[in-house]
């Protein structure tokens, strides 16, 4: 009689060049949608109505790439990061086929890389993950990397494999899944700013706050089937050094592209995430604030009805963003600081 | 580089005949409906199943008429109650063609009146709002009315232009979207009660209360797009003068809907919103309850199948509806009353 | 003027062989699917991507089984348990065809037993409930038995009536809607372990633990549409027994089911609910964990490719599984016990 329950894996469970094939194939429908909608109050056009997405030549509203890549995400929760200390960052994330209502998400991963820490005790796992639809075909892929901790401290050191992790994606690598051929509408849109009139540089506080609740963090955090007990367990983690559960650091991300709304209301579609870091946890009551930065404005090749926008998008708690507020002058983030995300838009140009 | 955020409309802003078009249009589905009945438990018959409502000769399903109502208004927050004081009412509330999962919803607003207060620093403005669907269809129109801030309070007063207010829908307005053909099935619509039995002043207690979580109505108000501030922020709110999130009116007015099923399973269809006032605010933590009285009984041109009752449904707070809170000697609405809501609803004859 | 609410049935209302059709039939559509995903985070692989069920012979997604009960039991509490003191047991419930997104459901029950209490104010009815499609095919029955108040305690006491209650359900009465084929992908499923795998016997703790909120247990039991006093009314329950409102017992159930599958990850579909007590109530903030033991492994007559374990399920309240708590030495439930639940699911075979 064996035990049945997975354990999750250890530092010593990787191997580089592992491939894990992840459980739990997912539909998603109308209803995630839905869900995301009233979640994160996001109202981005493209992803909010049919009739807008197809006057983009799309044939429907797509499911936001974040839900994708939330979903995504969640399958690899329990082969790669149950027994996680911490999510370090995740780089090189490309969108690519949209998702539509009806398709079937799955995930792999790749281990790219792994180094034993020097106490013995962890060691940080890189991998690099592909979801597909139904069809095989890629629908998001990133890079991460997370610090797990060993089963066995005697266990011996592998060797030392360090990934080259990807910069930002390169602008030829970008899906763009809509055009624009006729009239774009702004109005409908949301904001008369387009892609031509942001300056790199420019920062824009999104001005609102949301405050988050228990019960929405983790009907969203079960809604992506991520089963990380530290977002779920309120008996545990009320004995933990928080006392308090964890939110999953997607629901900010979230929620933080929805309030950027309030000045990149025609930023339609997430085309890449180039980094990101959870720079300080949030929890139940918290309120989110968000403002972002243009890193880069960008022409896509061989296209001249939308570009692309290279943001920073930095989430705040409990904090207005009017200020900006980023790192102290020790250069680490402010402790109102909750996520530095480095990401590309699409964005229609004039 | 000009500011990219939604400063939202001050009262100046608003000329008489002014047409708005508000943005992100939305293709509400099955998903929406779901989240509808977790949120209120509404249980009327047509709204609930395909096959009765194929039995009342609908294709299938049609979306509630209030949750049209709540996706439409919520388009409008935007760019007429951002900087609102108050939300002094609404009238000649009619809805149009029956929406369907599937269809896309956007909004129209038009300046009908304005009158700037005595104090010189806000105005009341009153639009006309249309909602419609992918096919230009009306799917509802209502008036509604706001005391709106003055950005500049040395700005002119406006040409005082005070709308004739509608008064209750008139008869020869409803749209009928139902037909009683065969035997109507009392027994699996949830009470014996039709139209024919109900006499004008009888007064309902709905006996069920509900209590409302901040997760629940948050949920609710970002399913509509609805961006009012003082319904998610509790960093701000909390200094403010409740120091707590308010609830938004919609979600009271679904909750003593859905509450009413019990005495008035048969109000199939809601036709019109007459008129409503909320009374006074509601919070999380408060229980509502809601009675109702017959304000009239109207047969409907040409129809003998289905005839039409006008409502007043009054929903109260931490206080049961058995004797019908209203008003106290002194003609003021009891604090217990949160809502007084005037509607049309269509109901099936003997 | 007749009064228009709906009292619910008192004892005296019972009769034994009286058919009660219930009301409200209900659509069930993906946004339900999505919401009970959200709610309780069931990663069973057969309800949830498309393309795992068509794999094994299904024309898309079933709803959880679990899901079409709770809609089904929700109907009946208007007319069966309004007035109920307490929920004495469930048995023999069966799953009969699969529902699909689409399907309309409802429910009739026949009272098949009747015991009055000797105290003469309450007693027990005991219901056979069936629900169908809206093709009229059964898509679950159960035997329940609830006490219930009488209205007057003078009325005289029916004949008494205890019906033959089933044991577990039989094996050849097992619905298996779906078949293995080719080969069964134990990867997508999240575990190895096969029907062969189990013994009787063998108990599994499943690990994780999941706290509950207001807002969850409402939202879920509202999207039940059951309209069960006690689960929704802090302004009354504030002043009951227990303070606080009681969590609809179901939620229970389906929050054990979705923990099981760590554990239990090809336990692909519940064919059976043999019986269950709620041992102890659930509250807001109680974290729920869940622990199984295999009482039996049967052979499907005529099938080599699925098979059936019965399995007892239970649940516990701020209290770990691992050392499988269930009775004290006094032969009653441990506090910390809330759920004690035989059911039978399918299982592939190697």
């Amino acid at each position: 009689m064996t035990s049945k329950t997975q354990p999750g894996n250890y530092f010593e469970d990787f191997t580089v060049g592992q491939q894990i094939v992840h459980a739990t194939p997912r539909t998603v429908t109308d209803g995630d949608l839905a869900l995301y909608t009233a979640l994160y109050g996001s109202r981005f056009a493209l992803t909010s109505g049919a009739s807008f997405a197809e006057s983009l030549g799309m044939p429907g509203m797509p499911v936001d790439p974040l839900l994708v890549f939330h979903i995504v995400f969640g399958k690899t929760v329990p082969d790669i990061s149950l027994n996680a200390v911490a999510n370090l960052g995740y780089a090189g994330g490309r969108f690519g086929v949209p998702v539509y209502p009806g398709d079937t998400l799955a995930a792999t991963s790749e281990v790219i890389g792994l180094k034993q820490n020097s106490n013995g005790k962890t060691g940080v796992v890189y991998v690099r993950t592909t979801g597909t639809n139904e069809r095989g075909e890629m629908v998001v892929e990133y890079v991460r990397w997370v610090m797990v901790n060993k089963r066995d401290q005697d266990a011996p050191a592998p060797e030392t494999v360090i990934p080259d992790l990807p910069g930002a994606v390169a602008i030829d690598d970008l899906q763009v899944p809509f055009e624009v051929t006729g009239d774009y509408d702004t109005t409908l849109a949301g904001s008369p700013f387009v892609w031509d009139d942001y300056e790199v540089g420019e920062k824009i506080d999104h001005v609102d706050g949301m405050t988050i609740e228990e019960a929405e963090h983790m009907i969203a955090t079960r809604l992506y089937q991520n089963t990380a007990k530290v977002h779920f367990n309120q008996h545990v983690e009320g004995q933990g050094r928080n006392g308090r559960r964890l939110i999953y650091g997607g629901n900010i991300i979230s929620l933080a592209r929805a309030l950027s709304f309030n000045g990149l209301a025609n930023a339609q579609y997430v085309a890449a995430i180039n980094g990101g870091s959870h720079t300080n946890p949030t929890f139940a009551g918290n309120t989110i604030y968000a403002w972002s930065e243009v890193l880069d404005r960008l022409e896509i090749p061989g296209r001249t009805d939308v570009g692309a926008l290279r943001l920073r998008t930095v989430a705040t708690k409990d904090r207005s963003g009017a200020d900006f507020p980023l790192k102290g002058d020790d250069g680490k983030y402010d402790p109102s600081v909750v996520l530095d995300f480095d990401y590309t838009v699409l964005m229609p140009r004039r």
